[in-house]
């Protein structure tokens, strides 16, 4: 296939075509009918006048759409480019290869069709409506690389305003694979959650969710620390987000450096994309776990980390426990949808960590406490618990 | 594949599943990769960290996007459910299933990927911004069921604003069929089009675009009814469209109604809906063009049409001379993305309209002035000629 698409106007690196330029050539999907349309007879059932029907029963009864169209089963990948992996603000049209790359992720892990969105607006206001607007024609809404502090905002509201899950991928996902990994952390070295005592680098997206999944999952303590240090509620900068954050984490009440607040800690949580370093590392608590995301760079490199720590987990594939949010968010749709449930509540998503982590319970160590992205258990394992602790938390409506 | 999609929750008619129903259960498209994602190999060249060389040189030269993603061969098929088929206004879930029809058309017949989006607004302002918002992440703007006047205001806005097609189907679609078939027809009788003139019944979205088309194609004389009469200067009941109708149709100056204007008439096309009695279209000019277009009831039944008339076209498949979009915007889009038209002008249609007519030119026949939807020879005639058409133009990009 990828032989196909290569072309002479590809960017050449010396001689050689890349293939990160050839790959891409054409975009990575395409649409496909799942229904004949061969002949006269066909088209007069999917289209006019058979549809006429479809349409008419829907009209009536506006529950049918699911049943007769594939919004069921179609989520959009929303995003307005202004925080697009580690490119930062790159802007709709240049975030569009992400956006189809997820599109396909969701095909190929969670047999979820999605569309890439990527829209032309920034404020906040803007991008509600636009969505709330687009929402009818799909299932699902998943948020995407849209910049800190807006992107939370811009959830709460649509969550609130539209009755099909919406679900901030840069949020929940790392939050949900990250508790995953944290759980089996524990397992592996005999310790419980509420034992812990954890420090975040980074109060973006991912920093908050992952507070938040944490302190609901029973964590002990954690300390978030943005590039001002600890956030706490004696400071006097703080965002709206951030002043919340101060007022359920960090119940040792510290404040100072990431440096100060990692001493004698048990878990760092790096989703900042700085740099810590080795001194400080050692002063944290023997057994430590250390998950440092940053990519490509990880925050603490793991040949440091591993002097130090009991488990070492990254963002990247080429060393063991990658988080990697394909382990969560095909999953997590897939079972939201099945269920046609009308939001992702706190307890789906961990619900979706307890079943990624379950994954490898008989397989687990140091090396092992989160699946491969290419694990094929993943995904039905996350669906099936997504879609029964939307059952019983009253959310599903099939 | 029919088969598979059964489900003992579809409508019962008598005994029977509703074979439309039956269809449509599940919807009737699907997402696919064209890409592989089978490890961790692939995943790191269709998303991170190969995917971020491909934004960034799109950040750099935004001209690539069209070159590294779907965009430039997806349309979205954007409606409000305003004015849906005969249905009229049914809200955009009820809309569905006709888009999605609609997206796997383009697909079946010009290889063009597109995606349902039915919006949930309805002020011209809001729908404008709303689909220019949009317009990053799709290649052109297939506008659909909207309903006039709106439709043609939320068209010009967007072509002002947009550097991709915009092309409301139910206007210039069927603009372009209905020349076509005109074309055929005058053929068919040895006559020009210049001698013809000809009554169209309807100042809706086709009518005042089957207007634009015949005048810029030279017709002889065209007067437009709606149900007040004809659209003439001296009326002070009429829409801005309807006096801007009034001012380039009707050059005999003809006043009343639809049966007075008929009376020596050499073409009748109708997109009402109504009825014209029979002593009506028997006082047409001699060896006339009948087009009643209406579905499933045409304005003049083919029975008493063939009584009067040369050459009868209606809408339906069970019929000769079936006038049908698919056999237009497939190709139209097909063509202009191609060359990464910037619009689609009036010089596309009629090269688009020409192009159809000649596909049936060697088995030329009152009972064949157009091809069969399912003739494998009009996409390929109709995107050839809208490429060219649009390089001539210079509206092409490449």
């Amino acid at each position: 296939m990828a032989a196909e698409i290569v072309n002479s106007e590809d960017r050449l690196e010396g001689d050689v075509i890349d293939p990160a330029f050839a790959l891409h050539r054409g975009g990575k999907m395409a649409v496909q009918a799942t229904v004949p349309v061969r002949n006269a007879d066909d088209l007069s059932l999917a289209y006019t006048p058979g549809v006429a029907k479809v349409c008419t029963a829907i009209a009536e009864n506006p529950e049918q759409v699911h049943d007769y169209t594939w919004k069921s089963q179609v989520v959009a990948v929303v995003t307005d480019g202004s925080a697009v992996l580690g490119l930062g603000d790159i802007g709709p049209e240049a975030s569009l290869p992400v956006m189809e790359g997820k599109a396909i992720l969701f095909k190929q892990f969670g047999g979820v069709d999605a569309v890439p969105i990527a829209l032309d607006c920034r404020e906040v206001d803007d991008l509600v409506e636009t969505v709330a607007r687009l929402a009818p024609s799909f299932g699902g809404i998943n948020l995407e690389d849209i910049s800190a502090p807006r992107c939370f905002e811009i959830e709460d509201r649509l969550k609130e305003r539209l009755d099909i899950p919406v679900f901030h991928d840069d949020q929940h996902g790392t939050a949900i694979v990250t508790l995953a990994a944290l759980r089996n952390a524990a397992r592996v070295s005999g310790r419980q959650l509420g034992q812990l005592r954890a420090v975040i680098s980074g109060a973006g997206a991912a920093g908050v969710a992952i507070s938040r999944i944490l302190v609901e999952a029973g964590i002990g303590d954690v300390a978030v620390c943005d590039r001002k240090g600890v956030v706490s509620a004696d400071r006097t900068d703080l965002t709206a987000v951030k002043r919340e954050l101060a007022g359920f984490t960090n119940k040792a009440g510290h404040s100072g450096s990431l440096t100060d607040v990692l001493a004698g800690a048990d878990v760092f949580i790096g989703v900042s994309g700085g740099t810590v370093p080795e001194d400080a590392v050692a002063t944290m608590a023997p057994d430590a776990f250390i998950f440092a995301m940053a990519n490509p760079n990880p925050e603490i490199h793991p040949d440091v980390a591993r002097k130090y720590a009991s488990v070492v987990a990254t963002g990247r594939s080429d060393y063991p426990n990658q988080i990697n949010n394909v382990l969560a968010f095909p999953g997590v749709f897939a079972g939201a949808l099945q269920v046609r449930a009308s939001e992702i509540t706190e307890g789906m998503k961990i619900a979706a960590a307890e079943a990624l982590a379950a994954v490898v319970a008989d397989e687990l160590s140091a090396e092992k406490v989160i699946p491969s992205p290419f694990d094929e258990r993943v995904a039905p394992a996350v669906t099936a618990a997504v879609a029964a602790a939307a059952r019983a938390g009253g959310v599903a409506r099939r």
